[in-house]
């Protein structure tokens, strides 16, 4: 196939760093624009040496110039700024992979009560497909808009999504509880963030108030096809990159390590990234700096209780990753198309 | 008052060399032996230069030439193994503080169940006190025998036992999510445990069949007056030192926040080592090389749950500090002496 | 062009398991074996879960067998060892990379000496070629035998060499002051590399007597056409890749920034992975998991003295990058196949 | 003897929070202030739970207050602030010991052409005793006011000051390769000491031209009776805490290994701090959270070059900790009260 003309807006911050990164290693993509307002004009390999290969400045955001060049934008931008900038996008026949919070939601409310923001862009989230690509592969394959997952959300939705859809597990007492490497919390100068503060320890934030609960709620209750209410812990692991989510669930005393396992197989068959542990626990550094999500569960029969360990790097999988899947998706090229599946642990 | 004269065995372990670290700082202390088998007769500073001031040689296991000499010995020793040195001990009236699992059980049977270990001394376990120093203070005080409790258990059940003793807890669900810091696997050369598997990483092991769990169980199920079975997630964190429980449990909705906050202040009014977080939540920061427990916790009143952060220094208060300090109620002196209670996070 | 079918043998270390990575995404390649004598016949994902796409076991070490079916084998084995196996490869016709030291050395006598090895394939080291690919292209496209050199080696060969060769800094008082990440030492149980051991810590080791410092030398001093001696400290930083040298070296008061510069550009003009910095220097993670080398330098004009800054990946530039860039030499293709140039830093 | 009153100035920065926990658990002082501009009239344990001991309410820069209730003022303040502090501090008659850099040098003209700060306190500086403990003990024992020395100088001068006392070794061709943790930057907001940018990392800064040079230049003329000019190059580790000096200096070839140690014996003997290690190296994880200071070298005999190993804790004898000694040393009691000399180094 011919390249595919794309731009990324918001370049600057990790996840946009990431996608920069995975798309100019794409054989089947041209990067037109890196949109960046605090570097604007500058060169990119000025700004980020390691990416020296770069030989492009960063660009201003002039929408109409850059939708009329680009045929994909990735915008990795805050929420709420987000909506207004797919709108135009779209406007532009531009197709649009929005890694921001904005259109995730089938319930506007839902949205504006956890992010406490006005939708402004009501239509569009009517349009916008949830990015999670291996629950939503046809739908994204036909889609204008995509609404990429959170990086919580995308490792803490697959891990319950067949089970809570084949009525495996009981819908009370699901608890999340869920480790994320500092590059979760962006590029940016905040003390609690800083080398001193955050190596050699670790804390929890958000408790019972996290956003991604919301949409991890969300996705869950139609799985469950009943409203699916959780605990969901926010934690940071002193790591650059990762999602560790333990999960628990209680049991019916009538379900078995086999038909946990036969529901994962069932639905994520065929999937390249998912990786079922039949024996053993996946571990974060299995996934670091691949696209792939381990899943693995004990049950512990004293107790009737699912514990499940399921992790993904939340760069990758958990954002730019999954967006470039989700592109390749909708070019209807090979998912797998310019991201990494190996990972040595080191 | 006069020196005390004390030993360690089993000082060449992470747990033994904390506690001659803090001995030697003690100024009631006077350290006789340091008893290491594989480097016996080397000057301990030239094993660990890092000790450059312990001026003496590790020595031989010779119980009765280290019994003669000594009051008080520290038994840093494997399970099974600990019981036989500490009837040794005990019988050449030396008082024993032990830090391994040997004493820890009222009931023998679950001892031999989850260590898969027949108990050889089961008269010296009966006159053993278990010695999380803030709940049994006035035993410790008396004992001969001290079975010092292990590092999970002793941030798990200071957080649950004055909950579940004033009844304010279901005592069913309670999950505990425990992350430790790579010490706790001890002083050994073991692949997993190598800087390039486990720094940037996060594992869960020994889900469902934790020992730790079995001793949490017992003693909290004497807090409950009924039986406690609850989840215990062992997790590795790529840090040295610490362990931080984020723990699960469900509340009648009649409970409130200050509620629990007054089962806490009752239990560990005055307590030197015990920081109950008015608000804000403990981090693992704040109490690594120190001796104290810092414990926080949320109410997420959508669910009715109570979401707990217990946090310690595996070797202080997990192990050597906890030793120190019950070595000091039995000495009769102030319990923080050489212990330190501050921590600047760096 | 067709696939060629390439093997790895010892594939089970760090350098082995980096190189089935990078094979494993290269689009011109067919991994027919992965050898490895401990993990023989064991499915490679079971041992290695991060690698879940690598659907195939692990081979014995049958180099009839092995070169049958390869027209290229990959040696990651222990120095003294890979000189046999080596011999047989190449007398089966198949093209050998070799990442040990065993051909590296123009004048086996220095070999020997270093090594206390005696080396036993003399005629196959006259043919081998050393694969520091900036600097033997030509060659290595025609070779049958790649010396690839060690990580230290290239990180300070490629900083000094158009330096010496250009007559620029003065022969006498070179320092490489080197630090290395963890993986370096391979992948063994060590107590010294364990994580408790080795993170927040930093240590020297085989101060003027390490083995990569005659592999520099050797090189060295065919830049110079004179004897260079020098002086090369390794060091252990806390990270599990990299190698960051700082090199100090006086200068005839005549030379100038950009004389330096000049003969950097000279040398590494339409090199790739090299990346002279204009401003600016190196750091670690601008190279980590890139097959990049970063340079830079300053002059302390007080002193006539430059210091450089010299840094790569030691599993990619360092060992199976570069291994994999002599690959690609040799077959012609683009240098870049399936290398990695960009680096976020996180 | 009774406790001596002193409050620290400059208590919320990462030096200033070292001195409160090292003068807390001192058994002779007793704190009356901790000023803190930013947090005046917090809680101290609001702001810093891990300090949950202190209770106390951080206080405004009253310095008339705070000279009438104390014996002893700590300065951590930024350069140049700080002389005029100390100015108003002498002049109430409390005794000042500064770890600005702010009285260092003999020579005001130094300072001012390094700091780029004109000085405005010289009458003080002439009565400023250098506070390096082993170098100056009778002079701090009577002075007024201390100049605390910088981290990387203190760990470079220790190294270098008695072989050129003693004329070992050449003074040209000095290079102190120096590497330090990243507290050495202080308590900030700064992009490039985050976690994410910082971690798995390592990079040089200030070469040829870092303040610290100057101060090690001038202390170290005065050792060798010659000016000495020498290269000094900071690096950051990706650790909190520590100094690690890698120096090389050439030596005639008539001077030995013996030589060597006898020079350092001479001066550091009957020093509770300094450890020369006989054989081995030092490690970074010797003397963290310790006030000690590890000294070790090895002779390239090839080149006749020394490379010493010089390492302490920057947060404890690069700075609060050496602060304390040298209370300790004013006050005439033993000069390791309440100062660790003991690292398991984990």
């Amino acid at each position: 196939m011919d390249k595919v003309n794309v731009s990324v807006i918001g370049a600057n911050g990790y996840v946009g760093l990431e996608l920069c990164k995975i798309l100019k290693n794409h054989p089947n993509v041209n990067i037109v624009h890196c949109v960046s307002r605090c570097y604007a004009n500058q060169s990119f390999s000025d700004v980020f040496p390691g990416m020296s290969g770069m030989d492009m400045d960063f660009s201003e955001m002039n929408l109409d110039l850059i939708c009329q060049g680009s045929e994909y934008v990735f915008l990795a931008l805050p929420h709420g700024f987000s909506m207004e900038v797919a709108k135009k996008c779209v406007s532009l026949n531009t197709k649009v992979i929005d890694l921001s919070g904005d259109f995730r939601y089938d319930d506007i409310k839902t949205y504006e009560k956890w992010y406490n923001i006005t939708h402004t862009a009501s239509e569009l989230n009517e349009m916008a497909v949830y990015g999670l690509t291996e629950l939503y592969f046809e739908k994204i394959a036909k889609a204008d808009l995509i609404a990429n997952p959170g990086c919580y959300t995308t490792c803490s939705i697959m891990a319950l999504y067949p089970l809570l859809k084949d009525k495996l597990i009981d819908t009370k007492n699901i608890i999340i509880d869920a480790k994320s490497g500092i590059s979760g919390a962006g590029r940016k100068e905040d003390l609690k963030y800083s080398f001193c503060e955050a190596d050699s320890s670790c804390c929890a934030y958000s408790i019972g108030n996290h956003r991604h609960t919301s949409e991890i709620e969300e996705k869950l209750s139609f799985a469950a096809n009943t409203q699916i209410l959780l605990s969901f812990t926010p934690q940071l692991l002193p790591v650059k990159r990762g999602i560790f989510a333990t999960i628990y669930a209680n049991l019916p005393s009538s379900v078995t390590r086999g038909d946990i396992m036969e529901s994962y197989k069932n639905m994520y068959a065929r999937k390249p990234f998912v990786n079922i542990y039949e024996s053993g626990l996946p571990e974060l550094k299995h996934v670091i700096n691949t696209n792939n999500i381990g899943i693995g569960f004990e049950i512990d029969t004293r107790l009737n209780r699912l514990v499940i360990v399921s992790t993904i790097d939340n760069l990758q999988k958990g954002a730019a990753g999954q967006a470039v899947q989700n592109l390749n998706v909708m070019l209807g090229i090979d998912e797998t198309t310019a991201l990494n599946r190996y990972s040595t642990g080191v």
